[in-house]
Order: structure tokens, then C-alpha cells, then sequence
């Protein structure tokens, strides 16, 4: 079993369930990781990914082996049949097979580059780290997706969501530096998944891929799409149809007291790190509808399901 | 419970006499941290804390899991109210609340940039991470105290020390590089704790900040300082009163063999690193009378009470 | 006991025998290392050695703490005696001594820099450790040799080889930069305990350290040593004579198909990282006679084996 994508999840609500009954004693699967390592590949920084599933695999008895790509390992070769004589060091085909050896479990980050949409939307790293591993593979954020956080959203959500179908706006929202698409990828492929009155909202020209929104409502009207909102998503992305580009700084984006007043006083996500003051005013941040510790909290038991599930399959 | 400064011994007796019963036998609270981890994050290089502080969690049972901010995380904003536009991604709110989530105990390194006076004194990333954070936090340097290196040294003297009050000089040495204030001024702290005759020694212009210092003695000669001296504990450190510049390169002020003959047989201290033949000679650092490895062996048992005092508070 | 060179194995034939022990139940020796560390330094990048000496050390119950040299610790100094008010900040002197007391091994990777030949063949950073800790070391690769590679291979030989004495071809194969010798050399040592017909291919002026290759047999040309060949351990490195000189980049000593032809059907190896289409074709390394994948995994328990006897000794 590996976690790549949001496809994984068979059932969203049985995952969700059973997430928040792992929170509730965490460490109840202690054993099942006994004697077994995950490695974490990091071709990227991150905080909070790097620490909960550090503390989702202690949980389970299972050992983290961290290793930075970018400082510690040797410059990776993707390509089919080239003649490394250039830069590259090593091909993915040996490393993959190679570090499976070591680790019962090997979770990768490796962020969009944003340069060459063929490229990122092949999502290079982790689909040939899939392919050659002989191991399961996690996906720590992709080029693509997220699903690490999209899964500790909908675990979120369903702590804070007393309604049946409520109304869920995934809102645009400034950044000075052009970012990837994943988080939004993901918390829309989840979306899908649930009962709620789904909205996107962004300023034209940031479309996000369409195989990906389908039939997802999608408005350039900020304030309409705030009325009556349940919770508030916000997240800035660059531009994919003119990809990777920065289009304009849309300052007015940047969600303040004022929007969330328009809605159902709805509660604020973010998956952090965020911008205080650029996509999000520090009233709304510091509030108390902010969710955002609570989502980064979620990040543990996301990552402790998703290793419990991968863990329990290898004993098939 | 935090350890951030000296301030936060409440009886240094205590702590020292427990320490050494800690170091008879390391693994006697190995129960204590089981199941909790402690979050290493390093802004500055390190050797001695970095190790030291990850062998006392091991003994006491204590996961460590090590972050090194600079290259690792994300650069991280701790003014308060700033338009997040620039360089910084992560504001100290959210890191200190979230890495809270994933770590029992919070460690932070964070160096003196020696640039603003007043921004070194603040302790801005300790003490914003203090503030924020929902766990204990220990200071493992912060841009004024190095609070286990003092500790490490009270238990060093403890063990070396066998009059009722033994002359102790902090002598001031060269060094090519601006280095902060931050190991003296512990030690200082430390000092006044101890029944002790203490003299500092520097030349003019390397006065430490006069609210640490208080009242202890200072002497620009350090011959006559050193006569009759029990320990002579040496450290480089840049002009406080022209703060952050190293006033000139005072080579004389080396420690070598012919002034530690003027003392009463004293033991030399350093906290290391130490430059060799420009903060002691060779023959000194080299000689029996040299504690600088004992120093470093005692930064475990002062991590490891710290911890141990850390994790019983938190039971109750 | 150290393990610094293949000189270190008392019996090559015993040792490999044990290692395949341990492979068949890696989690029999599980209570050995307990409360135990030992501390990986790395002034170099890996991944092989990395990965595969925790998964050892975990696999016996030992913990590893990893500290990359070059951007977490202190600029160290090897030389005797020096001033130290340049930019290097502490002696190996003082960090041997220390980390001893955290550590109860050292593991230490330091390649050779390939500027000065006398610096490089006195292995500085690898025996001033040895010099001044008071623990074991482990060599993950000095300037000089590999001696966790070599191991490693010798069990993978046993594993793979059916006759008493088979022929067993080191080729020098082409590389875009300038590589050290480490790996051949430790592989040339290891070989000469073997009972093989082993020869030595490579390019006029690519000779290796005449001390090291001794009397075995070395010829020019790869297709006349590669006849009759059971086994092709390919690698590249700097001329030794011009020391670390690329020379020429001898394209046609590829090791390809056709070449692998001229072999009684040999199995190819090599020590990772390759460069394809470069040292080896894709057909080679891709084809079933390929042992680098197993190679790799040999790592662990050739380290295993190193760590295990290191604790034995240790409790006598």
C-alpha cells in the first residue's frame, strides 16, 4: 500500500473515523512498528511534516531515519537512459531499490520546481521513487499533492463541522513568492470526497488545473463566495495556466475581519507556514475560529493512520 | 517548569549535589521520558550541546528528534504586527504552538547576532518561543545565557574544589572573532551562587554588561588577578560597551604556563571550542591541571537534571 | 578494537561467515547495544553508508546519533601544535576527547581531498580521532580506504561465487571528475585474502598506490583481462602518480554488453553511487547479473557484524 494522493483513501469517512480514535490513544498500536525504520527523504524544507511524522512513527513503535537530499545524499538522476556525465550522481533507479533495503518505509517531500509544467505534473521524485522502491511510499508533498495535510483537514473539519453538508470556501490569498499547487490539489480532491457545499475562489487567471476541479463551483467574487460560509480555506498558489507565474499581488485578497464577517462565522484553515498580515490579518489568525494549530496538530494522527494502515497491510 | 537562565536554580547545591548522583548512575530514571520526545532546534552550530543534550534524553528514556532551523525549517518572522512580505515565511506564533504539539520539551540554540544591542538582549527567539510555546522550553544558548554550560561547570568545580571558599578568576582571552557574552555571563550568575573569592579580569573596554556583573570584583591585571587562584576559568568574549567589536587582539592576555604558575596550582576551565596557542597554550590546556574535558563530559548530567526536574513536573 | 582497514579483520573467511549468520536473524543480537550510542560523523555526503550503518546499529539495539560535520559542528583543526587564529575553531583533540563521552563509538567518514597526496595518504581526520577518543572507531570511508565497502562485498562474493578460486576483474571504468581510492583500494586489500585469480585493468598511468596493489597482476587492456572473468567489480578513480588528475575520459573503458561477453557470463558489481552509461551501461546494470542492489544491502550486515564484535569486546 502506498500514499501518494488523496486516490488512496478507499473510505474517507472510515479514514477520518479512525484517525480521530487513534488521537484519543495514540500510543495503542505501539507494537506494530517494532524493529522496522521509515526514512524520510527530504528534498525540501519543512517543519511541521518533518516533526509529526517523526512523532507519528514513535507512536507506532516505529523508527524515523531523517535524511535531507539536498545537503546529506547525492544529486539524484530521473531521467531514462541518459549519460550521466553531467551533475547528477546517482539514478533514482539504484537509490529507490537501494534505500528500501534500509527502511520498511520511505516517505518522500520533493516540491514542485514550477519551471516545467510537464515535469512537475509527472511528479518526477515520488512516482520514480514509487516505481523502483520495493517498499511502500509515502508522500510527504509532492509537486502535485498533499494528502498528508488534506487528510489532517478532513480530520479537522469533521472535529469543528456540526452540519451536515456545510458550506466550504477554498479562498486565494496573496504571497510576494510564486508557490506551489499541492496543498490545493489535495484539499480539493478531499473535498470531493465530502458532504458540503464546496466553493473555489481566486482571482482570474489562477484556475487551478482542471482535471483536478472538475466541476468544482469556482468565482472571482471574493466577498460573494465568504456569504454564509461554514469554514474559510485559505491558500495562495501561482498561476497554472501561465505556470508558476506571480499575475499580480491582489493585495485585497488578504483575508481580514471584515470578510470573515460576512460569513456564517466561520472557522479559518490554513496548513501553515502562512504569512501574517499578507494572506491573513493577524485578527483572524490570532481568533478563536482560527483552526490552524488544531490542523497542524491533525498532522500526527493523519500521518499515524496512514503508517498504522501501511504497517498492518506488510503483515498481510 | 523552563530552564532559561541560572535564575531558574532554586537551590544550586541541590541541583549540583543531584546531578552527581545522577552521573553514579545515568539510567536510573530511564522510565521517566518514555513515550515523550524532546525537539532539538538548532539556529547555531553546535557539538557539545548537541550531543550532550541528546545522551541525557536517551538515558532518561526521552526521544530526541534534532532540527536545524537554518537549513532545515523555515526562516521565521518574531516581530509582532509586521506585513509578512519579505524574507520571512513562518511567524514564532505558529512554530512555537505547533512544534509544541509534537515535542514534550522544546530545546532552542540561538546565538547573539552581535549586531543590535538591544534585539541580543531581548533573547527574541528564546524568549518568543517561551512565550508561545504550550511545553517547558530550555535554553541550550540563547543570545545572553548558556545556563547548562554554568551548570555543567558548578558540578565540574563540585568535584575538583576542597576548600570552603576557593579563589575562582574568569579571565578574559583573545580570540580573531567577534563571540558573544552569553557563556560568561552564566558562568558570572553561577558564580554568584557559589561561596566563593571571584574576580574577573579583562582588559578595559571588555567590561560584561553591568547588571549581570553587579558587584563582583574586576581587575584589568590579570597577573595580579591570577595570584593565588584556585580555577581559572578563560573565555573570549566581544566589547559589550562597543558592543559586538573586538577592541584589539591583546595577545599577552593568552593563558600560558608562566601565568598559571602565579596561581595556587589552579585548574584551568573552558567551556569549548577553544582556539589552541591563542586562548591557551598547548602546555596548559594539555596539562593535568585541565578540566576542559570533564566540563564537557558534566554538559549530560546537567541536561540530564534539567530534563529529569522537567519531566517530574510535568507528571504532577 | 577499531575498525579502521580490512587490516582489522582477523579472519575474512570467519567474519564473512558470521555476517551471513547475522543476515539470516539481524535481530539476534538485539540486547547488545542497549543504552549504547554511537555517533556517525560525517564531513561528507552518503547515502549507502548513512542509511545502512543506523539500520545496523538499530538492528543490535544501539542508537545512532548522526552529525554531519560540515554544517552542524565546528571547523576542526588536525594539525600539531598550530596557532589556531585562523578560521578553524576547535581541535580534534578536544572533539575526539569529548565525544568519546557521549558516544560509545565513533563512526567517522572524511574522503580525501585529492590536493596533497601526503595529507591524504596520512588519513588525518580518520587516525587523529583514533589518536585522541577513547572509544572504537569505525572507517566509513577515509582518504584512504573503505573498509564497511570491502566487507560488504567479500559477503556478497560468498553468496554469489561457486568456485574455489574464481577470477575476479577490477576495471577501471571513466567518471567526468576526479575521484579518490578509497573503494579500490580497500577492494584490492580484500582480495588479496581471498583465494580468486584476481587482476587489476586499467588505463596506462591510473596505477594504483603501488603498496596497496603489491604483486597482483595489472594489465592495460580491459578485453584480455575481462576473458574467462567470473566476477567484474568496476570503479573509477584519479590518477594516483599525477595524484587526482583526471587524465583522459577513455569513453570505451565503459563497461558494456559486449565487453560482458568476453566473461565466463560474470556477475558485474560496483559500489554505488554509478553513473550510467558512463562507468556501466544500462544493460548491465540493469541485467540479472547485476549484484549492486545486493551489494547495498550487504552494507548493513557487514556494519552489523563491525558494531557487534566493536560491543563484544567492549563487555570483556
Amino acid at each position: 500500500m502506498n500514499y501518494l494522493s488523496i486516490n488512496d483513501i478507499d473510505s474517507l469517512p472510515d479514514w477520518v473515523n479512525e484517525a480521530i480514535e487513534i488521537k484519543k490513544n495514540p500510543l495503542q498500536y505501539k507494537s506494530l512498528g517494532a524493529n522496522k525504520t521509515i526514512g524520510l527523504l527530504f528534498f525540501n524544507s519543512s517543519l511541521r511534516t518533518r516533526l509529526s511524522t517523526q512523532k507519528a512513527a514513535l507512536n507506532l513503535g516505529l523508527t524515523p531515519i531523517v535524511m535531507n537530499f539536498s545537503n546529506e545524499g547525492w544529486a539524484l538522476e530521473f531521467e531514462d537512459g541518459t549519460v550521466m556525465d553531467q551533475g547528477k550522481s546517482e539514478h533514482v533507479k539504484e537509490a529507490a531499490q537501494v534505500i528500501s533495503q534500509y527502511c520498511d518505509i520511505i516517505a518522500i517531500r520533493a516540491f514542485a520546481l514550477l519551471k516545467d509544467k510537464k515535469k512537475d505534473l509527472s511528479e518526477e521524485v515520488l512516482k520514480n521513487f514509487t516505481k523502483y522502491a520495493t517498499v511502500p511510499i509515502v508522500n510527504m508533498e509532492s509537486s502535485v499533492g498533499h494528502p498528508l495535510q488534506a487528510l489532517a483537514d478532513a480530520i479537522t473539519l469533521a472535529e469543528f463541522n456540526s452540519k451536515k453538508a456545510p458550506k466550504i470556501v477554498l479562498s486565494w490569498a496573496p504571497h510576494p513568492k510564486a508557490l506551489p499547487h499541492a496543498v490545493a490539489n489535495s484539499f480539493v480532491q478531499m473535498m470531493q470526497l465530502q458532504n458540503a457545499e464546496f466553493v473555489i475562489t481566486h482571482p482570474k487567471g489562477y484556475e487551478l488545473d482542471p482535471e483536478i476541479t472538475k466541476n468544482t463551483p469556482i468565482t472571482y467574487n471574493q466577498e460573494e463566495a465568504f456569504k454564509n460560509a461554514d469554514f474559510i480555506y485559505a491558500k495562495n498558489w501561482s498561476s497554472f495556466s501561465d505556470y508558476g507565474k506571480v499575475l499580480h499581488q491582489d493585495k485585497n485578497w488578504m483575508i481580514d475581519q471584515k470578510k470573515m464577517e460576512l460569513t456564517n462565522n466561520a472557522k479559518f484553515m490554513h496548513c501553515l507556514p502562512v504569512r501574517r498580515n499578507v494572506i491573513v490579518s493577524d485578527e483572524v489568525l490570532n481568533g478563536e475560529n482560527s483552526l490552524v494549530i488544531e490542523q497542524a496538530n491533525n498532522r500526527t494522527y493523519a500521518a499515524q493512520l496512514v503508517l498504522k494502515r501501511i504497517l498492518e497491510k506488510g503483515k498481510k
